[in-house]
């Protein structure tokens, strides 16, 4: 394999912006700075660009089943994913009721394997707390899956009570496995959902007024209190608006070990498009919902200051007229979810760093080295640092273009970010080294992904534990 | 002058920890990572250590005049900072009553220049807020003094009134100048001295009963709306405790630009010092005063989460036996301040990492990159990034040793930290890429050190502005 | 019925404290002031003397079955809550699995009638919540049970899940019920439980670690999200600490009508007893535990502050000889409950209002005005107005007496208050203008008391609706 | 005298609500309930009407000097003060620079006397804070003078600095005297307003933006903090919105002891008025300033949580033709202030009361009883208990009239509540017994309102300490 030059772009890591080329070897970077090649080399030039570690979102449904039906699969949304500069995603494995995990974990390698433009790893859903499965989590850590997930929503689906949900932390931390929390209180949310069905309040609109944001603030709290029952670390997905947002922070500044992620769309859209004319609002239905806008700035806000760690876009994709239209007569057989890995980079680019809200190296941090970090992809991932792998997202912050269904690479009949102005965008990215885009344009294949196998959760660095270095640097010194 | 190769340590960085070498010309840093050397250089081999940006204290007062003494000085005490791994420190220029912002300035400069160690920085101290004085602070950042200091405190000496910090947070913004506060109720503080004294409490102790922490905590919210209210970002120096620390959260989540530092006293001593048998105590007195230990672990929280964003160490010595018994029959008289920069480092790897408080890179993050971005000196300074002047500190994690005075390098007959063990130790000092420090002895002169203009504040990154780079970035390409 | 006329008393309402008469007919509060009698009176005369509306113990389990045994019954109890100054109480009738709301109340209608020496009135706790069940909660109010207890503990016994308790809440609001909230997660203590008892951990301390502080806090925000889902009003009793009260604190800053109950033990008691020598801290066993003695001064503020709104006793007294030790090798065992309604007003007085936590109003607000305005019993009872039940606590404050068990009136082997010294006693007690209690003594009989309905929970007022008093108006006029 | 019999009415305390006759002889309540009448009397009948004690206002502003004018004095205002309902005021007398405490009293109790159609106390407010006249505040208590007033704003007029504030907390507790607090940072205010007049921005909009609420938030922190280094109790007056709120609930709920007002306009009134078209925002123009109608609700609430604890009116009227002219080109020379005292009953009632957000025991609470206990007035005002002065409120809730200034006796060219519309009116009005307003019209003179010195501010209580009652305690027995 040749070695790789990236010349004179502007890198930017999670804390710092300089100058500096990237030399790539084995698909691993061995240098940064004024580089002198020692070989023949594939050269890219950058001056201009940003030179950052690949996004990796940790939070995607491909291929996923929900409501009978099947979101878009991996052969199209990775490569969406690799032209929006996402080098690695992390995929949920469900548990199917009365199977095991290590059933759903090969299930979705037999899926994914083959099919995958992007590296992957995955989490696992527990939705059927047999004690034989939640015996199954050190298995599922030794096979390089080390996040599982609970839902305390979609009751009679994946829902588990609070008794599962507590075992799962203690079993999970015996092992530096990290649960991982999808917060709506399921109870209410079906008691609401039928007198809303009752009362004849069948539209799209309805979907969130079932699920208010006390159902979600309610669900964080009570998840956050049984991990510090069960002395174990927690991470809060989607999180949407402020009170359940607080609640973190509460945990956190009294020194839980408890993380939150929201999502582009938390931050950008709002519930204004679910009252969309027609049945336009069934687009933007997805669980938790969409709120009032004015929870947006609180959002960004507790991303700058660390009250969340990472953005994930949740993706799970359905097309509008057949897959939405289930639900046409009945808000809850609407399947939950919308697109968004294509464009997640450019949005948080555009809207975060530009406008002023983040600072270009805690984009980096937020989209890349901290997911890295609590996955336990770091710092094989997620970092632009001597020895990680060479996933670079060179991103050309000039010019702009226009969100828009019609040239998108998702396979979907709409995009949930129509219409959107984002500025720059992924002009190369780079996968362990391998060009896999090339002037924006997909120059890779299905075969180019693979399964990346995460460490366990680690308390003793607040976050998961980097993988052994001594090698490199005994190397360093012997060379 | 020859280049530098630090090999095979393990770098870390404020988000990153690696290992790889380091690659070091005309002061500068070139490479990182697998080093293949382009001719002659000094060989420095690190494996098993830390290889970090050197540590940068932005609260220093070297030859500060107080009460009628002067504090250690310049001399003895960047000696000691550059054997504890400091490279750079930021000292207060203190106007005359009577003169102006650049007498100050140049008075500092000619104290310090060929007097010190390492690089320095300096702050203005406005104490005679006169209109013409708070004009100059334009020409002040001119000359590369870009941080105001106000005493909220100090009456009748330093203390302004709030139409002059208004009036300076007005002018300071329109320059990007960025205010700094000692924030202590200075009128509270006289007439609480002055009741203990006629109730013939005059004992070291009483020192802190005469500035309690509402006196700090009223400064610190009176400070920040006044900030608000002139639209200028604010720093608060050496938060005490949990109130002030609040105030400052409440700020930040409110998203204003306000940033707060600790110091390792208020970590790592506490106010029971300050009633030890005979006069003891007076070696503690410093304002803010030393609080209850159960502030440390708010404060450590704080550093974590980033609510706040530095550690200084106001470093400020004075012996024992002369200068602190000028207060021993009047604690008013006792001159505020204690040593610490030679231990700070160790200090707070040993008690914040070593501990689990913080991580290294977090460590990083607070005594070097948070800095320097807040005084305007990255990327040159507080990093360990291509292009950055060569400040590296090389840690030796293995061993521990007790601090005593017996052995110190600090010229004081005390050490504040006397019979702390702290784990590892500094092992070599680079300063662009000179040798100071050599297996832990100094080895520079006080020809070393050199002034460091700062750059102005710049809202638009939430930190100071970066240099352009847009030339290395240029070379490189044309390389 | 002879008139009564009491006079020269310090008369204490909710608000105020002034001298004045009662003039007492049939059983009611006829004049206040200056009487000039219109007949003849029995005569009392209270002289240094404090007059206020009898207590009302809103939180009692009289003859309650309970693992297998059954707390101390009405005959003595109500005996002993007379001579404490208690002159109504309101009880739980327990739903039986398998039973109906109706059938609790009357059995608990036959359990108390003609064996109690106050009057009384019935919550009714739902265990068994089908739907036919909750459909009863109209029937319940229309027999003047007007307050719904639901249990979040006691798992497998009377643990009801969210959806229930949605219902209820739901199915109450209609009919102007009040949902009660025994709040602790039991799903958590179960787990908590089996684990210390696995792990040979079965003092009685245990009890309290297998029911931490976040158990309680958790399982109050869950209810108060169900109850603003619902649009419910809520009471949450036996609130012990700082975390479930600060929950109860924003939902009342944020407009919920949220209401609050302590009990003397969290007041009083700390979890230092539940480590006495021996099978000691059995005695003070009872849910949610005693708490660490730092949370006392935040209830009381609390109470002062108008955040908890009453102070109920949860009397249920075991004796500790047999009942208490059935859990000597399981703390899981030990009957929960303590006793305390013969001397709660008493340590209210003594450790509230003399030592400066509240007004003397206030206690009376707190033990009497509050809870009769919250249980729908005002202003029949709870004050000392005209047209009111002369429901009288006649209490003289000097003198001091120490609590024993050795002549205690509880039917009990012990007193959770051994050794306490309290300040002042109930000297005269009148039920309905008939004296009960006469310098200290009961004089009265069990076929004293009598059941008294309560009216629904108004919005309107933020309490319970008055009765309509336009007839009295009328009546005046026309006189 | 002759006896006056009020028959039939509702009675209204803080705490009850209960139909009742009411006594009275000599001026003050003999017998509540069903009276028996023991000689002739005067007899009102009330039905259908709430017999209350009159309100209490304890923020006037009579014939105040301001800015070169002089607000409308007693003698109309008192008039419409007890039109309105209001049957004592607590105005401020406000030492003349140079001047004395004692000298201000006499000045105030000389405009006053044989002017005032009701009863009234007197504030001292300190504007020039010499070491004498800080030490006649024990001189001030001596002649009922008992709340001191100080000024955080109007800077070279009124406003005293921090030394002067702490120096009168110490002084004040030392004789139970409440120090009062106007709390905006008046160097801020000057330099706000100097840099809206340079920008040319003179219109009366901009009164509001040169006092944003920040102004008050820090004043009313540092406040707090300087009671508490005093450890003295405060009163913080006219309280306009969220912050400073939340800054008094943060200190009540760590036990200090800090008691809030806040007043109608802020209450009813918003920001917007201050823009209507031409000068008619002058009108508006009070210090601090009308808000955003977003902070209304979150008053309401914290009055009805006991956050705050009064109303008062802060009546200054001046009229719009010649007074508030006298600022048309110069928002800085607007005469402060706005009427109310003539509606503020009805409008507290129409939108607090009859609108849910406060009881009607609550209201009398707000308006009568706590401002009557917070200035050393009760018992013997504030309430309607035996012994109490017989000022009474008789007040019919039926038929709804609409404000205006056409039919005002507020002495004023508007009204600032003009067209808002309100339920019920005060029907008669009793002062110590005698009928002052009957069936809505003034039947008094000048000559019956009388000074009523104030008790001291009793921390025992938690409030002002009551009179002493032992007397007529015995006298009740003796009869």
């Amino acid at each position: 394999m040749t070695a790789v030059w990236v010349r004179g772009g502007m890198i930017v890591t999670a804390s710092d912006v300089f100058a500096g080329d990237v030399w790539i070897e084995d698909g691993v970077i061995r240098q940064v700075g004024v580089v002198r090649p020692s070989g023949e080399a594939h050269i890219i030039d950058a001056p201009g660009m940003y030179v950052m570690p690949g996004a990796i979102d940790e939070h995607t449904h491909m291929g996923m089943p929900f409501n009978g039906t099947v979101s878009a699969d991996w052969d199209t949304e990775t490569i969406a994913a690799a032209i929006g500069g996402t080098t690695t995603i992390v995929d949920f494995a469900i548990q199917r009721r009365g199977g095991t995990l290590v059933e759903a974990i090969e299930t979705w390698r037999n899926k994914a394997d083959g099919r995958t433009a992007i590296d992957y790893g995955l989490h696992v859903a527990i939705t059927d707390p047999r004690p034989e499965v939640i015996a199954e989590i050190p298995e599922a850590v030794k096979r390089g899956v080390t996040t599982v997930k609970v839902f305390m929503a979609y009751k009679g689906e994946m829902m588990v009570d609070d008794t599962a949900l507590f075992q799962t932390l203690l079993a999970a931390r015996e092992v530096g496995a990290l649960v991982m929390i999808h917060a709506e209180n399921g109870d209410a949310v079906v008691l609401l959902q039928d007198r809303l069905y009752e009362a004849n309040k069948r539209a799209p609109r309805y979907h969130a007024e079932s699920r208010p944001l006390e159902v979600e603030a309610e669900a964080t709290r009570r998840a956050i209190a049984l991990a510090k029952l069960a002395d174990a670390p927690l991470f809060i997905v989607h999180v949407t608006g402020r009170e359940p947002m607080e609640e973190i922070r509460r945990a956190r500044h009294r020194g839980q070990r408890v993380y939150g992620e929201t999502c582009p769309q938390y931050l950008l859209l709002d519930e204004s498009y679910l009252v969309l004319p027609g049945f336009e609002g069934a687009k933007y239905v997805c669980s938790p919902p969409l709120r009032h806008a004015s929870h947006q700035e609180a959002l960004w806000t507790a991303l700058a200051e660390g009250v969340l760690q990472t953005i994930g876009t949740d993706h799970c994709s359905f097309n509008f007229r057949e897959q939405k239209h289930m639900g046409r007569d009945d808000f809850r057989k609407i399947p939950n979810g919308l697109n968004g890995i294509e464009n997640w980079v450019q949005l948080i680019y555009t809207y975060g760093v530009c406008q002023g809200r983040i600072s270009l190296s805690r984009m980096v941090d937020l989209i890349s080295t901290q997911p890295a970090k609590l996955m336990g992809l770091y710092p094989r991932k997620g970092t632009l640092a001597v020895g990680a792998d060479a996933d670079l997202l060179i991103y050309d912050p000039s010019g702009s273009t226009t969100i828009t269904a019609q040239t998108q690479h998702q396979n979907s009949d709409y995009n949930a970010y129509e219409g959107f102005v984002v500025q720059g965008k992924p002009q190369w990215v780079l996968l362990r080294g391998n060009v896999i885009v090339q002037e924006g344009k997909h120059v890779g294949t299905l075969q180019d992904g693979r399964f990346v196998p995460c460490s366990p959760y680690s308390a003793a660095y607040g976050e998961k534990a980097p993988f052994d270095s001594r090698q490199l640097q005994a190397e360093l010194v012997d060379a």
